[in-house]
């Protein structure tokens, strides 16, 4: 069996939200489909990936670099040992050959975004879905028939006050949310935080709701954010600083009391940068939040 | 005076060389000209910037994200206090609008190339060299008419034996080069052992040369090269391991006792994560080498 194509599109994804760094008009994703000439069901599988909003599309980076490589690679180094499925792993190394190390950034999003499909298409050719496979291969075979989701929502657009702020929280809830996620660090911090307490007073705890600054703020924003929601003991208080400054993450780490999040541009085998919490705050709960396509691999 | 167009084009650079991680057979760059409307000597400014070889050319980023946003500003917003001169901060920040915090890579190659761009059509239009400008603008005005500079080769290529490498080392030392640089770790340890004494045997001692891993190792392979390489007290060792991997810059530190190189990938904002020498290794020169395509700036 081999891939016979691999297809990427771009399309736009144009919304007038914005965060704390962010607007949104002119985003765009990259959809992914690899082809293969295996057959289930009387028709070949097709694997599909795609990036979600925030990094843009990267149709130019796969077609010029990282679906070429796969598809002059020959076709049975792809393969896995029983030579009737992909191998993601080789597949991967071989989408990224000849790339200098370090300094990811959109170049995960486009080899992630791929690797998602080929992950898709081996499920499928294993027919069976993804999470059992993984369950198998990677974990001791049991699968959580249920899993935690929250409501990423609460982004600013033009216009929104705290009545449609409320609303929308309020849908979450209605459609069975237990947790919703809102944005912070686009106003100042005490209209951020008139916006956060409209949406306790629709959420109820602070423990139903997680915030957002999306790596906006520099050290000592971070810390006085920190302070303010340090009273309402929110679910998780995230990406305060720029991603990359492990020391702001430390720092806040020392003096934020509550759970912290971060870890979505953490690329593969890179997980180890988190900083570990100082031996006094052993316990608080820590929140690494990976992300297929900022990670650039599914696993 | 504004900009009046910004173009791009993407060059191939294929050569058979390689370094211990990718092979240049398909290496691109990008070379970008900042067109201005004003004049000097009868001609219309343009200012031009490329990527070297490393990171293939970014046109589509360019093209898609990075240049529209400059041509849509309005023109008067990337102008400097005397309205006679671009500013190149605020074309960065410009041209970095709603882009994610963390995850560079392609991103601040296209970034920085067209950075470079306007500041060369920044120095035209004062007409003065770049140096000069950069000098009476961030230092005290004083510049240094002579810079130091190396020879960066050595690399692999196909059939390239030790009295090739001999020679190669030979002709930049007849060109006036005092300290040469060659790639390490795309061989066996033994084998670039041989290949460093080779060299050695030209340049005569340890001090005229420094070795490049270019991020191949991972920690033990970085420590054994540490431990092989410091009999011979080289210039410096440079990427020994994934460039964000500064634990195992920090553990390196800590083992060998000669001067280290790192940094090329570090974003403008972000040197600091670059570790600290423990209190019995301080007054250990340690190299910084920041790079205006992979830090995204100039300055």
């Amino acid at each position: 069996m081999k891939i016979v194509a691999i297809r990427e599109k771009t399309f736009p994804i144009a919304s007038p939200i914005r965060n704390a760094v962010i607007d949104f008009s002119k985003m765009t994703l990259s959809a992914v489909a690899v082809v293969t000439d295996a057959v289930r069901d009387g028709r070949p599988v097709v694997g599909y990936g795609f990036n979600s909003n925030g990094r843009y599309g990267q149709g130019a980076l796969l077609r010029e670099r990282f679906i070429p490589r796969v598809l002059e690679a020959d076709p049975r180094t792809l393969l896995d040992e029983t030579a009737e499925n992909l191998d993601p792993r080789r597949i991967w190394d071989c989408a990224m050959r000849n790339e200098k190390p370090g300094g990811h950034g959109e170049r995960s999003v486009a080899v992630g975004t791929l690797d998602m499909a080929v992950w898709d298409a081996v499920a499928k050719i294993a027919r069976k879905p993804l999470y059992r496979l993984l369950a198998e291969r990677y974990g001791d075979g049991r699968v959580d028939e249920t899993v935690f989701v929250y409501a990423a929502g609460g982004y600013y657009y033009p216009g929104k006050d705290h009545a449609q702020l409320h609303d929308e929280m309020k849908r979450y809830l209605d459609r069975g949310y237990t947790v919703v996620k809102m944005k912070i660090g686009g106003a100042s911090l005490d209209e951020d935080l008139r916006r956060i307490e409209a949406v306790l007073e629709v959420v109820g705890k602070g423990s139903a709701l997680a915030v957002d600054a999306n790596g906006r703020f520099d050290l000592p924003t971070a810390l006085s954010y920190g302070r303010a929601l340090s009273r309402y003991g929110l679910f998780w208080y995230e990406e305060a600083g720029d991603p990359l400054d492990y020391e702001l993450q430390a720092q806040l780490a020392r003096e934020y009391p509550g759970p912290l999040a971060t870890g979505e541009d953490r690329v593969r085998g890179q997980v180890r940068p988190v900083p570990r919490p100082p031996a006094h705050r052993r316990g608080v709960r820590r929140f690494v939040a990976p992300c297929a396509k900022h990670e650039g691999s599914v696993h």
